[in-house]
């Protein structure tokens, strides 16, 4: 029995609001247990300086607190005039995740920005940022293909990313809440298709190691925990989610 | 009859949502029609070097946007490494603001930050910040009071702020959103309190100028505008709102 | 009588250098009181990038201090890598007064950089700024009309700016020394055109508040302070001052 | 056959090395075929402020690469005014990894630092700077040994760290150069200890997603390398590698 | 016959004037030719980290030219958030040729920091700022002495600088104006004592070389230079001059 | 008698390392004594902004210190964001002092960009980064040569650097260590040309000064040590250092 009176293998309760602001191509709130994220996707007609010419898009997200998103309050980045490492990390992550499963030669010499901002923090932030932005840029792109501005839908598979980890006694348990995640020994962030396969994995023990049965235990509950995700987006999404992985291209 | 079918001296649709997020001492979702403003405030127990040993604290400010809170995305802050100017303005202005209301000798060794995030833009933001911000900083004075901290409430008057200008066709008007503001010929932000007195009045003609007479009507206009927005205040905050004025401090 | 021995409604002695630099286009040291501020006006033959092809100008300025204007020394901002927003404020506020009277229009693609750099400072160094700026670009826009490079005087109007406030004891009191400044209970810089229009009002009370009678009073102040203060500009300019409002366009 | 005529499940050519400059208390150059890392491991009397007072020591990590160590000359990020993403995240899983096989208990209060610096790139420069940075450290600690500033040695298992990938053509394969990893479509780093447990696992693909099965060929194929390496390490320090794992502690 | 009337050997005109602003202890009005530098001493009664708890104390520069010194205009150095190279290189040069002079020891844990700002710029300004230094902490020592605040005057020789060069046409002259300096094939700076002794000696062919001889010439105009340079400062110091070289100590 | 057993006028062991790391068109490791800087030469086909449409060269230089080069472990200058004013004084000179013996219109429009790393420092940075990147300079353009980029060697004259400096007791010597140079009373840095010719000479007396007579002792010095570091170079060159100095153009 957890913290929270969760079984090992259980999500914290999940919701995906969408359209949550009206400005933004893709917007959605995504909260997870206690983790609240605005989940933004906003659609630019260029590309980076180094994809011009190409005929293909782009990708790219960014990531960021409120300062009293958490317990104490952090000092803002644009203070600081600099961005974490911790923050960098997490946005080359869901960046990354995003365009494994997004045909960019189908969106056109256009960016997709991804604006992850956390309002709320109680672990599993970059993991909600990623099942979340996956709902924004399927409603940005249904809004492209609405608009008749591309012809397809650009996206492969359906992409959702959950926390797994070895609790300090030693138990493998799914979707960590912020309490679990300080005091485990291991903790690895899986994101994963809905073809059952791997997008990303970092599994990380800081003071700590863990055995390849260990690691085993971790990945079933991961693809569990995903699985139950995805449903979730599809509601989310609402009708048009057939459509993704329709694309005959690439 | 104003854009949205307002008459000139109406507020838009405003609404106060207490106890927004978990983890700040008082939290505040303020919307102004569309304009919707995060404000939170967390109390730190110290002061920043330049107040140590006074034996009083202080309020200060910061202001941000999300990038997609506009129409147009903007990029972070923290990504260009600093803050800009207009933001600077603006987080000098909220803190100013609130330390003309609150009797920093009340509050002992402390500092109250208040964040002001803005998530959906629509003309008025720094004005919404304030009016919502004074809310915050309300209720975290309560919750010091409540846990015995402190000994008296330290806000002295209530606080409120909006916006007023002359439209393109000379009209004075009430918080204007931001089709009118961009078109305004004049923009003017004024911070009141309940006994009818100026915190801070900034009056503005980018390329025009404006009268002695139009300075007496927007100024009518605020008034007007300022009450209205101290009994949503009073009902946000509850019943507590009745101990704001009653220090016999100072 | 005041802590100088001026009467409330008295202004600081004024002079007004023009040249004082021989590479600006219009160079000028203003004196205030103690206030010295070096305004030179540097006339750059193409816009920032928003403005290109519109076929009109742009002015901008910028404001400094040396390190010891100052009774301590303060660290350059170059030191510290970035600029402080009372600075951002200060010249944002400088150059919008002067975009309020001069036709962009007219005086076609350039770019006008006003530099306020404040060698001594004793308190109204943003106002003596912007009273010293319009000389230097009166002067800048002199010589642009007679090289041919411009067929018509730009500035619609004279532009003067003055502080006033309300003392520590309760009296309005105009052009405040720094002495004047630091105690007082209400502080307003006003920026006027010699029709008796506004451009910009700023009045703020740290913690303190003002009431409709006491800006009225405030108000009238500064109407005489820069009523004296236009005068000191056209014995300045000398006789092309007469150019000035001349123009037809717009 | 592979581009360099291995096998899929052999190392490059490794040479470890050790006293490579004259001033670090441990200094190696790693060479994994054409990749050279100096590896540098600094000892300093103190910890950072986060961590003073609790009687225990810290480990840190800086990684950089020569502007011109790779093909294209970079731009240094000291120029730039600031560290890229690339560099945070490998620098903090450098740190990350050398912490959990120290026993930060046993070095007292003081950080050892240590700095990658690659002066020569071919693919693998974060696993070859964590394989290095091992020696480094352990060199570092048995001259705390033999001085007699700390009493047992604090290293607690062999770490080392190896990348693996699926090719192009869909091969796993182990210890990718430059052209193998930019062309791979999966790409994998493990670090491991001598007991064959995990400490860090992060598997990426860019544009591909890769099955559980792929991933445990993966594994098998890192743990194969990583024993090749511990056996570099052991003849790299010599005859004291064997207090390595001997401490009582924790 | 030099571009100005000038003979090879000569100084432009020079003129010194003091107390030029009212708030820094020592403060100076340089001008050389066209060349017009502050230069202002600020007594700070403490020392930076490095020098504490010695009983001695520091002098430090600092250097930066108004954006319109020159015939163009520059960007602000602290808009562009950092101080360029040639600057550091000019107030590091300052401040190592000032501290030559000075007893650190009998000016007791203070620091002075010297602030030269040109206001207008013909060539030479490196050399004007040592040279006006030079009074500038002169008569802020002297202020110190008549204090009380320390016993003796701490500078043991006169020191000043100036700019000598080769020519376009390849003749040796003393003191070089802009247009001079920006064809000159070799530049030198020199600052010397009125012992005839050198203290910093630059001398630079940019893209050309120089000869033993040339060098031998350059470094007799410089000396003839400074000795005219020490009777302006003398006359600008006043009769307190005479305790210059004064000092028992060290 | 020298602490490193040297007499006055001996340069330490000198060796030079050609083609060090594989990548750039020029790659030296040059070892004076105990200081060890890899000189990188790397050419680019465009040139800066400032230089384009000229049909001319550039060649500028960086210059940085690993972090443990040294005694005591220095700060990495990307950690802090920005470059020291002691390391933009080093890379100015290096770039200024090649550039003298280049004929930039012989290399076309292209940058040679040298990057000087010093992995181990003891005295003499500075002058061993000038000796060493001459070497890689000149390989860098035998190689346009070889591949008919160039049509002839660009290189003028062969160019060196040595430090020579007053010792604590007085005495004339060349070379200096680190630990000569930390207690010298004058310290100069002399960049010659195997003309006998001077390119850069900085002489500086930090809290001392130097005589005519002195000066003359240095220089002599530094003539023997360049002449001895030429041959040196040749050897490390080889064959093809005959075509320096044989350009017709200019």
């Amino acid at each position: 029995m957890r913290i929270d009176g969760r079984t090992a293998e259980q999500l914290r309760n999940i919701s995906i609001t969408t359209n949550f602001t009206k400005h933004p191509e893709g917007s959605v709130l995504i909260t997870v247990g206690d983790t609240k994220v605005i989940c933004n996707a906003s659609v630019e007609d260029r590309v980076p300086p180094f994809m011009r010419g190409q005929g293909k898009g782009w990708i790219t997200a960014e990531y960021a607190m409120l300062p009293r998103a958490t317990e104490q309050r952090n000092i803002r980045e644009s203070s600081k005039g600099k961005v974490a490492g911790r923050t960098m990390e997490i946005q080359r992550l869901i960046g990354r995740a995003l365009r494994a499963v997004i045909d960019l030669d189908l969106i056109g010499e256009r960016t997709i920005w991804v604006d992850c901002d956390v309002i709320q923090a109680d672990g599993g932030t970059r993991t909600a940022s990623i099942t979340g932005a996956f709902v924004a840029v399927s409603l940005a792109c249904i809004k492209l293909l609405d608009e008749e501005k591309i012809n397809e839908m650009p996206i492969k598979q359906f992409l959702a990313a959950t926390s797994v980890g070895i609790s300090e006694d030693g138990e493998a348990i799914l979707d960590l809440c912020y309490e679990e995640d300080s005091t485990a020994a291991v903790d690895m962030n899986i994101v994963m298709t809905d073809q059952n396969e791997f997008v990303e994995l970092q599994g990380t023990g800081e003071e700590a190691t863990f055995s390849p049965t260990q690691l085993n235990e971790l990945i079933q509950l991961a693809q569990k925990g995903c699985n139950d995700l995805f449903e979730y987006q599809k509601q989310a999404i609402g009708e048009k989610a057939e459509l993704i992985g329709q694309a005959k291209g690439e």
